[in-house]
């Protein structure tokens, strides 16, 4: 039997995708070529080259690749009705992700590349980020209708005040990324800077 | 006369960082070579490596002396006793550096170099970050004092909460960074998601 070449053609971009990110937490982004990529694979580098751009664009896929190998299904966020807990619990898990020896090169890369290619960071933006954030903006609609957030609050405004603390303290590195610190931006958010009486 | 050795290694050192300021505008960061930085300020390239380990360290020199070139007092944030105004008034001027194009190239290299790099990241954080960041935390220590903030409050988090999301929004490009979003910003981290009866 002939092999499906639709078939073979997705194993190799699978292959490509598997070795661009195992190499580049090895090697680190830097270090990390198309050839070294093709070697990894066991294909040949113009296969590559066929399919994509540059070593950000493979990267890229791969992590959209990782985003897509769940059940296929939308990401969704806890809901126990406790939405302090719930989002501790998720950007927690954020944190701990960031500090994963596995990813921390990967991520590192993807998110220097974004912030110096435009084009890319828009594919990122509605492939990567806008499903997540999308779950996001979900749970807090969710914690809106049961009374527990200001009404008229802008969601996004409320995603990037909870998310972006975490995500500027791991990219600039400007303290320690802990469970702890995750706690204390969802309740330092959630309740604000001004006292309560 | 002969001309003091000291004052001339400083105006080596001043022409060096200012052509590496000026040249990665121009060609961007992927660009920049320690060879065009010299070719720029009329020095060796030898004088370059003598001082300097990398092109990252030059650049972050660079941001060091710009930062520097000041009275040398310590920086002061706004304090006319509306702490919302004051905040507000810092932030759009924030926003407004970040999407100004001669500062575009050379921050986001600075900022990709310290994601990379723990090193730069830690110098970067004592003698650019901190500074600044005792600056915000002073504005804020007054504003507890007048009892216009929580009084247990953490100013670390309350820095990275007022100033993270503009960070992380310009870094990542997940939407557009205008002063109205600085705005909403900072009327959110003050006011909490949480209702207010």
């Amino acid at each position: 039997m002939t092999p499906n070449p639709t078939r073979r053609r997705e194993a190799s971009r699978r292959a490509v995708l598997t070795a661009a990110f195992d190499l580049v937490q090895e090697v680190g982004y830097a270090k990390l070529t198309i050839e070294g990529i093709a070697a990894r694979a066991g294909v040949g580098k113009q296969t590559i080259y066929r399919w994509w751009p540059s070593k950000g664009v493979v990267l890229f896929d791969a992590f959209l690749m990782l985003s897509e190998s769940g059940d296929g299904g939308p990401v969704v966020l806890p809901d126990t009705g406790d939405l302090r807990a719930d989002l501790i619990l998720v950007l927690r898990a954020t944190v701990e992700e960031l500090n994963d020896p596995r990813y921390d090169q990967p991520m590192r890369a993807l998110a220097t590349e974004i912030t110096h290619d435009a084009e890319l960071a828009a594919a990122y933006r509605e492939h990567l980020d806008e499903p997540m954030r999308e779950a996001k903006r979900e749970r807090l609609r969710s914690a809106q209708r049961a009374g527990q957030l200001a009404p008229g609050l802008d969601l996004d405004i409320a995603v990037d005040l909870i998310w972006g603390p975490v995500l500027n303290r791991w990219l600039q590195r400007t303290g320690p990324l802990t469970a702890d610190y995750a706690e204390r931006v969802v309740t330092a958010a959630l309740d604000g800077l001004r006292p309560r009486s």
